[in-house]
């Protein structure tokens, strides 16, 4: 691999996207056009209904170091660091958004925005060597945008001292801490990411859409507000016909046949 | 036991009442009867001072399914549909906002809207082969009513491996998820939750009434409002008599005398 | 130590301020007194750019017992309840406001308010002994204040059986449930409280200020709106010269040098 290949590789396998950032000599730094290429591919998968799970993994020693600093230095201008922190906040709003389960595949390190990645796809499966951590504190720049999925999957306690100490955490604490849901030994991480998807993949996508959607949405909610809005939810998903499809399979104990509609 | 006995069971022993979900051939699916009979139960305690803990246990081979499939599927009206989910969301409010601290006790199974009954109890307590699941996607029907109470008990990536895959977790993942207080090998679990019931009606029932209420409420405010309205709870606590006996009985190292006025 | 020494300690080192709550023999409950003089403490090292850390620590057998029941009840009027519970929440909200991290170095006890103290504080390090409690509900007085510094730290199922049973915790299951963030023995508290001063006291005192600041006040938005808000944070994070520093330190493999602008 070389930096002349694309920054960023996609191969869909048996309905799943897998995407492959590949920087591997800048450690996958989310560059301009890194995070470019990035939005683009999850924007063209959110509006394929053929793709039923994403799986975001990396080339080389690590997942992500975070944002390019070198291309941050490189262009020193309020103008290019609000489009920077732009770009990275739509990705990221993105992933939330999308139709379809986003799953981390994360090897080597997560650091700063690497790691804000990871916290903010819906599932993460780690290769049990991998470090995690919000360092930006250690080079003056507290990281402010991460500590936002950061502090959403973590306690408070715990988010604090990674992001005031920029000390990383192994696999194991981050576990500990929620930040993954899966500790792996690196040769089986392809598999444990392909069995998660497989999971997901079995689904009905119409029915993981209105999920998704619902579980960012109420968890911004009041409690009384958040049961009015998935009462609402499970009404319309009632009235879809693959909520009907799936109880009478269950019911008559064969496989659903989903419409997806 | 079988299904002409009464779908709720109701047995109050010392200030604690245990409410047993008796409708073990369908795992005590959460139908409209049996809904129905558990709101009109938890009201009628909410008003009846003599009851200092509430217990929700169930019979048969698992704790809960979730609701009653093959009703929803023999009712296939909206309107049918919106009285089902507002039953059962008005249920977990009720929960929440009955005087009396609520524990579940947790055996077998306990999957969909028996999940969210667990994570809508004040407590938790299970035998240590109990599992915990949010299948709802597997049969097209995704748990968004039960993520608003899973959600708010585990963390962001564990409540969406649970509501994406559709999978089970065993007890011990329940504990580390938070879901629950306290596993138990099987033939403990009477005692174990009668040894937290009885820690519970120990205490003063005006107070635990004044506390449940304002840790619901000040946990869907900011900081400084939360401080705000905590301390003019403190105040009023001070002046009730409880607070006054029970300093003095602390001071003096003698029993507390509660007026539970 | 007797209590005509100071009920508060303070020694600056290396730029980190080290107070102790001395009131020994009262296991430091928050008397109208420490408060007070906490406060002033707290609010004079927030405006002196001298300190880059605050470790709080207390003489005695226990860390803090919570508020001073005694004055409590030798105060019996509304007026001087509100007033200690304004102290209080002042108290805590500072600490959350200071522009300095804060350390709760924990040994013994740590109960009601005095557990509320350690969850106030950034980070907590506790000697492997220690006990965490809100026991207010035993003496009729719910730990309504102390919840929301404890279910901001803790899951709901965990904060619920502390403040409902009034039991304490042990130091391993603190940890488990995320309100501290290390557990040592009583030997090496110190040492590890001061290698993580350390750690925090190299970085620039401007950018954990910016960090810190920005971590709370994204923790109670919504997430597009913390987005919005850390992307500006992040603008101007870069825009002083602590980030340039830093990162060219970082690109030239050497340690910044910090202005702290």
């Amino acid at each position: 691999m070389n930096d002349e290949a694309p920054i960023l590789l996609r191969e869909d396998r048996e309905s799943v996207a897998w995407l492959t950032l590949n920087r591997p000599r800048a450690y996958n730094a989310l560059s301009i056009g890194l995070m470019t290429a990035l939005q683009a591919e999850l924007e063209s998968i959110g509006e394929n209904a053929d793709i039923r799970a994403v799986v975001i993994g990396a080339a080389g020693r690590g997942f992500c170091a975070g944002h390019d600093l070198k291309e941050l230095r490189a262009n020193p201008s309020r103008q290019f660091y609000e489009s920077v922190f732009a770009h990275c906040s739509k990705l990221m709003l993105t992933i939330t958004r999308m139709p379809q389960p986003v799953i981390a595949r994360v090897h080597g390190i997560a650091t700063a925005a690497g790691c804000q990645l990871v916290a903010t796809c819906d599932l993460a499966v780690a290769a049990d060597d991998t470090r995690f951590g919000t360092p930006g504190v250690n080079i003056g720049l507290f990281c402010s945008t991460p500590m936002v999925a950061l502090s959403r999957n973590v306690g408070r306690k715990q988010a604090m001292q990674m992001l005031l100490t920029g000390e990383t955490v192994d696999c194991a604490t981050a576990l500990s801490f929620g930040l993954i849901n899966e500790a792996v030994p690196a040769d089986n991480l392809d598999r444990s990411v392909e069995a998660l998807a497989a999971a997901i993949k079995s689904k009905s996508s119409h029915v993981l859409k209105i999920g998704k959607k619902a579980f960012y949405r109420q968890a911004e909610m009041g409690l009384e507000e958040a049961y009015r809005f998935t009462g609402q939810v499970m009404v319309e998903n009632m009235m879809a016909r693959d909520a009907e499809e799936g109880i009478d399979a269950f019911i008559e104990k064969r496989p659903p046949v989903w419409q997806d509609a």
